[in-house]
């Protein structure tokens, strides 16, 4: 199947949607844990956290200013900070449901029974559930001119993850944390491991590498 | 595992790029194809391509200026265009193994072994061992000021897709093309489909979809 720049166009909205969105390849899935300046405490799931740098630790995303994580966004200009919480399948129907559009005064905590767990580092809430999560001071936030969507950058100021999954190379091996990818809009899969692979040098073969980093 | 901002800073370099790069979820995993305006090839394997919008069609990634996917940007900025290819397990050691630092006069499809196809829609060549793969305009680059990374934004203008694995609503199962997901720096990972979930609406239970977009 090829599709061109004007049948892209004449596609029917929800479907270019959907077929959009499948193109980047697999998203990470996270919860977004922020609070207003009175407290009141907002989740939402968000499939467009990238990494962006290790030094200082940093991390980007994406949000639509006017779709449902408009609470989300508000809460992190106001407060300057917010958590990123992976999530695992025990709790992928509860974070999809975040993304439902509720009232400003409803906690998406609450609605979909996830439980809120206070940061040492900052009032932005996690996510008591989840397995691997960490606590982001905002950098930057600029609309992007292609298309007015958000770009928030952030770095990482705290990180609370189990310690039997971080090898002792530094890797995390969040497939042992059952952390789900996302396909499309709408798609949740957990994930089988390949290998890992040696740095590339170029006169040298890779090797596979076991999740610690040892040659397999 | 807790891990403040003052011990992210006095960790070992290569330990804490392992680990911050674990940290925002799984990647997906991307070959980048472009040519200079001499029509040398160059294919640089890229985890940072994320969407970015659907009308138009968007796609952004991150590069870092100064290391080895740099004739990768040098090229995309000479000639405004590139390719994006999806990356499955019989071609994923080929796929790492472009990171290496090749001279700027080696093609890293020779090099590695996958074989350059010509697009209709521009200079920059596609891989044609890639099971999904689309032709980008480049739309803007910027440099972050927050570490001088590069954000290159760039519009989808041609996909190529087995048509099969497209579903009736949009969705393109990226599962059934094997189409692999990155953690870390080195990791690579198949998948397996939890479900996929219906609209999240306030009032309304979630229902489990199949592949297709019909009630389960």
């Amino acid at each position: 199947m090829r599709i061109t720049s004007e049948q892209f166009s004449a596609l029917d909205k929800a479907y270019r949607a959907l077929l959009v969105n499948s193109l980047s390849g697999f998203k990470s899935a996270n919860l977004i844990g922020t609070a207003d300046e009175q407290g009141q405490q907002n989740l939402s799931m968000v499939s467009s956290v990238f990494h962006l740098g290790a030094h200082p630790p940093l991390v980007g995303m994406i949000m639509r200013p006017a779709s449902v994580p408009r609470h989300t966004l508000e809460n992190i200009i106001a407060t300057g900070c917010y958590t990123i919480n992976h999530v695992h399948p025990a709790i992928v129907e509860s974070a999809h449901q975040t993304a439902a559009r509720y009232d400003k005064t409803v906690s998406e905590f609450d609605a979909v029974g996830l439980t809120p767990e206070a940061s040492a580092a900052m009032t932005a809430p996690y996510v008591a559930e989840s397995r691997l999560k960490f606590a982001v001071e905002l950098s930057s936030q600029q609309e992007l001119d292609v298309n007015g969507t958000v770009l928030v950058i952030g770095k990482i100021v705290e990180l609370i993850v189990d310690e039997e999954v971080v090898q002792p190379d530094g890797y995390v091996d969040i497939e042992a944390l059952e952390s789900v990818a996302v396909t499309g809009l709408d798609s949740y899969h957990t994930t089988q491991r390949l290998s890992r692979l040696s740095y590339a040098k170029p006169t040298k073969p890779l090797t596979r590498l076991a999740v610690d980093g040892s040659e397999d």
